[in-house]
């Protein structure tokens, strides 16, 4: 970006200095922001990037030209002003200037005790922080004296083998540099980049006036902010204390409170004056800087000075309730209360969090892979699960890895831990749809299953039934029950919401299988159903059984037999979720795993199963192996399932069409969408539209009822992506899928990438795991050309996607700007993505992506 | 096609009479050459496509016009005349014209007996052809007389309620009627489709005055051909038969032989003017039609005339030496020979085959998946396998499914039959690579491994030791021995592929992984090696126990020192390659396999492992276990195991390198090619490619020998695909896999296709198996977008394929049409491929696009 102006090595800020967030920093630029609005801020002056960039590298600054602004005995403090205050810097250095003759006078003025102390603070500061001396040598008692600082330049001179510097100059260029250099450390960069900063990212230094705190009465230094960091809500909170610098009154248990100190007189009682001060520039801020301020105050005889001011620390749900009243006390716009929150931010909000004040004791880490805390008995099958759920008693499936059969188990546990997978693993898309909490691939957990027990990475052993507490936001399992707070979903959060949904112009609609699930995506306001998997109408008891029987059936008629009495629970399980969504769409998708996902593995339930059926184990053995496959995310599955064994596409759009009657009122007639899975090749379409029509006029002749329904393609396929435009005569919808689509594209299968996806992360082969971000570069090609292929030959044809990527604010903007009509996520991903789409059409708007304040 | 000439309802055929293959057939077009070249043809009239397709849908034609021009007492035969003879035609009708009033005239001029035969099977075939009377009351005996003929009229008139029909034009409209229909019909249309025919194919039908070849001496009919159709080599052939018709003589053992009958005399002692004659007509046809035709000949009182004549039948030997004869006696060009030999032709020449006049008994059938035929005893076990190869026993190696454990029980097998898999399962690929004949998918039998029996479709029980003929290349299982052919690879085998060489204007390589390969590969002049796969270098006996080692090996650096004593025994390995190869160039594709493949799966294995390794069972199961994955295709394989393990392409490279020295000369330097497997993101070809160029720099350093490399990334992924130009800077060549590029594209595992992939060609789901021909407008259009891609960015870009469809003509024509430099196939399938892209380029240019007569 080309700066407006020459960049000074310094320039004193006042009301117009040309002091920028990313030339100065935001500090230096808060500070100006300050003065512009009669703060009373003492002197200061800011070093710009490039200058501490020269110091860090060897270069120079003329200190004493920077202090000739603070007269001819100064006394300053220096402070860091990175771009972005989340990102760090070096602790900050005060009473910089001390020295003996500066001392002889301060005792004179602020007494023998205050500049004691002064000269005291900066000598240790200085020797710890810039000469690297051993801390232990300047280790200072709570009230240091004379002696105390005799002791200290004796040190410093033993180890440094001069005196301590005398020249306020020269210590000013220590400090500086060693502030320069630090920020340079490699601890420091790889801190700062977590953090999100870029590599290359400036540090700005400001040197101010010292407002000591120190000596007559009424001096003394606090913190104080105006709203409460954990609520949002109106609240004033901080500390003073007397004779005291910078932050110190937060760490003293001396300190007084503002208001209504049950100890002795508050800070509002001692100094009324100051207090009012403080709250008119409290609300000031609010007002002029449309921010929540905390304010560093001093005061010196009574003389109140404001040293700095940064935004209040927030919880997510603080974050919402002070941009929802900023907006509604019309200190910003609605629009820029929606900008303001972190769509990541809002799954805080939706689940229960471990007390982070609480003790942790980690017994092993994993992938967080679906946020939310829970505490529970471990037990080590979906079996152990149900028992304890019909007893009431809380738990954590321990698995190696979850399948299909272990979904009864999953809805009865209250969290997931497995050994092995990733964010896309089974039980981590189980447990996000379920809204249970969830780790994932921790790998160094040791199950026995046989023993029921669980060894930690650290070699504690535990049982089953020892209770633990899973932490999916973090990826952590704690030992015990550790104290949880409570999900809350406040009116802040709707209200916000409420204001994304009137700018948002891409439609946002739920994955939910359940009527469960369903209620949940209503909760979350989605506008729909985007992708309803079939597969547990299959899955649960009563039908599993018929699904066996489907399985070893010798002929098609055997095998439509046994799906005819699936269709009556099907129906129920429809007319649920047609009812619930009350006309919202609900799109279907048709019967899509592997048979051999129905049929145990086990020895043990193979034995059980030839049993149940009444055939000969070697059969049940023999069709087990039969349907068993090397790769089955690319086998017999889907449409291709569909297409070989008709029956079942049949059964089930038999069970829609008649639950679409069912549920259907002339004022809201349902309109099912029925999506085809795996589709690689149009005739695959032709052949199940075709089967799909017939039977909707066989049940609209049964019985005389009308309907109407949609039919459409899951994407998720290269080969479908590029045929789309073939496919798109047979369809009104594509919905791409593009967790299968990520997989092929880059033939990695998801469940596999776990073990090598962090290191090809780290190393940055992928900038990020495909399967959280949309792969913009291979996977999204593949979405633009299905998609105008797709719009080329049906220009109305509705375009959306259906894979986990579908909550991702990333991967929302590119479906947004490839024209797509929604996105469809997990139930708990949908505020989040509500708030994405609101956010990208306000930034498409120029005014918001202006800042607000300069 | 427009017609230049209006198309009558029929004409006779003359010199110039407006006939072609497109509008009268084949058999009218030849017919008409035949009398260009002056051969007495007796008169002759051709109807045209349309009028043939009107009198099926019940038109007429006006038969009484067609009969005026053979006089006033016609005697015509009916013959089929399709565009392709090979696609088939209702049988010829003889004698139409005969009725009672023609009888008693013949009887004068022929005398009685062939006067009633000529009656009696006219009336035979009108009843049964036609008239569609039961068969059974129309038998006529051997040597039929007045009271046959009786009788027949008597049985016909009692059938249809009237007489005879006695108008020659009655008949001619019936008997045209009904071929015409016969055509139309559903079995004739599968049949003909079976044969290549589009399902709007066209039938001309040919009215000919009939030779009747009975009555006086020196009458009959016969056939000859002047080459064998089993060799291609001169050889007069054929049959006469005194007092016949048509083909009689051909199903009658008292025919006599043309020349040196030793039963008696021959037709050329007969009548040696007419043989003479004969052989003249043959010689006439090969200058003029370019072509050895069988010729179908009448006598009559010692007159000669040519009914009809037809290409000669031919095996693909006889093929490959007939067109080389005729173009070096100059009868056509020497590219008209490289365009006859259908490609897929070759693959016959190539193995041992099944003599098809051996009774064959049948035991299993299954897929086809590697051509040629072996007998041998067998066996369970690839350990089975390869003891009674020292014993020096042939062996059937039958497994369920083979896995890379079994190649070396395949090296000692003669021929492999597998229970499961398709053609690109493990099996028959690598049945192709070792030009093993092979059957896999044999669904139907069920192997006891156990009780080591083998049980048939059938019920039989077969043992292990039990005789059986594997037939690869029509996927049948026969019992016991059964007289095979050998294979043959003659001059004119080879004179041919050198001709096509000189027109090819795309290269053809060899997948070859193993000194014996690249043997095979220089065998059939393949141009270098196009797919080395190096996994079998870490997978025979003394390697598998080091790669364990590496496999269970704690850090790195235990990695690399297992690595390190197999890199003397890879360096031999690819010496004796480049050795072999002598300067032309060696694709390597780096390691690929995931590194469970190297580890037991059973019980008893993996305790001898434990065993073998002094590890406890429990930590080797665990390190199986940690290794195994749900997709192995879409898993740690790679260049994933290249970067998470970087120690094994080292280990590669420097076995390569080290090669490349030791078997380079000043005269021949080797220049090896790298090829990275499995890319999905340039990064991984960044990361590799820095790494192989420090262990080059390393080898170069520490020998002080200087050599040159390629590197290069084989494209498997839709996504290296997509991204082509990204990773194009960083490699010279780019190789198209495109089994796991089609795998991806569909989502389709091609070991799991086999289950529905018949159901999917049959519905038309697929056109074709797309592990078999290339999939051209999905795959192809990733090919097409990653080659333009990447030439982009290196104009100079290599492009290449090497998956299985290397060798199939119409994945080679998408290839050179997409300007590819080469295709690389099984050894096996090169010279088809040599041929096919002859054919391409000689289709380009004009004068071969256009038929070489008319």
């Amino acid at each position: 970006m080309q700066k407006p102006f020459e960049i000074e090595d310094f320039v004193v800020i006042d009301e117009t200095a040309p002091v920028a967030n990313d030339t100065h920093g935001g500090r230096a630029k808060c500070l100006q922001r300050l003065i512009r609005l009669d703060l009373p801020v003492p002197l200061t002056v800011a070093l710009s990037f490039a200058t501490v960039r020269r110091l860090a590298s060897g270069g120079q600054v003329d200190t004493a030209a920077i202090l000739r602004n603070f007269g001819a005995a100064p006394l300053v403090s220096v402070r860091p002003s990175s771009e972005d205050p989340d990102w760090g810097g070096p602790g900050a250095i005060l009473n910089i200037g001390m020295n003996d003759a500066r001392h002889a006078e301060l005792a004179n003025l602020l007494g023998h005790a205050a500049a004691d102390r002064l000269y005291v603070r900066f000598v240790q500061t200085y020797s710890v922080q810039v000469a690297r001396l051993d801390p232990d040598s300047f280790e200072a008692p709570d009230d240091p004296d004379g002696s105390t600082l005799t002791a200290m330049l004796d040190a410093y001179e033993a180890e440094m083998d001069e005196p301590f510097p005398q020249d306020p100059a020269r210590q000013l260029s220590d400090v500086l540099k060693s502030m320069a250099r630090a920020w340079e450390g490699t601890s420091a960069r790889l801190l700062r980049q977590a953090r999100g900063a870029p590599a290359e990212a400036g540090l700005g230094l400001v040197v101010q006036r010292m407002a000591p705190g120190m000596g007559p009465p009424e001096s003394g230094s606090g913190v104080i902010q105006f709203v409460s960091s954990d609520t949002g809500l109106p609240q004033i909170t901080g500390r003073y204390l007397g004779q005291s610098q910078g932050r110190d009154a937060l760490f003293d248990e001396s300190a007084v409170y503002l208001t209504r100190d049950p100890r002795g007189p508050s800070l509002e009682e001692m100094y009324p004056e100051g207090f009012d001060r403080l709250m008119q520039y409290g609300a000031t801020c609010r007002q002029r800087l449309k921010e929540e301020m905390q304010i560093e105050f001093a005061l010196d005889a009574g003389r109140l000075s404001v040293l700095d001011a940064v935004r209040v620390q927030r919880t997510a749900r603080a974050a919402v309730r002070i941009a929802v009243a900023m907006a509604e006390d019309g200190a910003i716009e609605r629009e820029e209360a929606v900008l303001r929150i972190e769509p990541g931010f809002l799954a805080h909000l939706m689940h229960r969090q471990v007390d982070q004040k609480a003790a942790r004791d980690v017994i092993a880490t994993g992938v967080a892979a679906s946020p939310g805390a829970a505490t529970g008995r471990i037990v080590f099958t979906s079996a152990a699960a149900q028992a304890a759920a019909a007893r009431g008693e809380a738990t954590i499936l321990v698995r190696r890895e979850t399948s299909p059969e272990d979904i009864r188990g999953m809805h009865a546990a209250h969290a997931v831990l497995t050994e092995r997978g990733g964010m896309t693993s089974h039980a981590a898309m189980v447990a996000r749809g379920l809204g249970l909490p969830g780790v994932v691939g921790a790998h160094g957990i040791a199950l026995n299953r046989r023993a029921r027990t669980l060894t930690t990475p650290d070699g504690r052993v535990l049982n089953e039934g020892d209770l633990v507490t899973v932490d999916g936001t973090t990826g952590t399992v704690l030992a015990g029950a550790v104290p949880l707070l409570e999900p809350n979903l406040d009116d802040s959060f709707r209200t916000l919401l409420h204001w994304a949904d009137e700018v948002r112009d891409i439609g946002v609609r739920a994955n939910a299988d359940t009527y469960a699930e369903a209620k949940m995506a209503l909760t979350f306001e989605a506008e729909g159903i985007g992708l309803c998997r079939t597969e547990h109408m299959f899955f649960e008891e009563d039908r599993l059984t018929l699904m066996r029987e489907m399985i070893f059936a010798e002929t098609a008629e055997g095998r439509a037999a046994s799906l005819e009495r699936l269709v009556p629970m099907q129906v129920a399980d429809f007319c649920k979720l047609f009812e619930v969504m009350a006309g919202r769409p609900v799109c279907i998708r048709l019967f899509d795993p592997p048979l051999h996902e129905f049929l145990p593995q086990s020895r043990d339930g193979l034995r059980d199963l030839a049993d149940a059926m009444g055939l000969p184990l070697s059969r049940v053995t023999r069709r087990v192996e039969a349907l068993s496959e090397f790769n089955p995310m690319l086998g017999l599955r889907g449409v291709r399932l569909g297409i070989t064994m008709p029956e079942i596409y049949e059964a089930q759009a038999r069970a829609i069409f008649t639950a679409t009657i069912e549920s259907s009122t002339p004022e809201m007639p349902v309109v099912p969408e029925i999506m085809i899975p795996l589709v690689s090749a149009k005739r695959e379409v032709e052949l199940v539209r075709g089967r799909i029509e017939g039977i909707a006029a066989a049940v609209r002749s049964e019985t005389g009822a009308s309907f109407d329904y949609r039919l459409g393609v899951m994407v998720e396929t290269p080969r479908a992506a590029l045929r789309a435009g073939e496919i798109a005569p047979h369809v009104s919808f594509l919905s791409f899928g593009t967790n299968d689509l990520t997989q092929m594209t880059y033939g990695l299968s998801r469940d596999d990438a776990g073990r090598f996806m962090s290191v090809y992360v780290q190393q940055g082969i992928f900038t990020e795991d495909p399967f959280h971000r949309l792969d913009v570069e291979g996977v999204g090609e593949l979405l633009q050309l299905g998609a105008s292929r797709g719009r080329a030959v049906r220009p109305d044809m509705k375009l959306s996607i259906c894979g986990e990527h579908g909550g991702d604010p990333e991967s929302i903007a590119f479906c947004r700007a490839a024209g797509f009509d929604y996105v469809s996520c997990s139930p708990f991903r949908v505020p989040g993505a509500r708030l994405a789409a609101a956010q990208l059409a306000l930034r498409d708007k120029e005014i918001f992506s202006r800042p607000l304040i300069d």
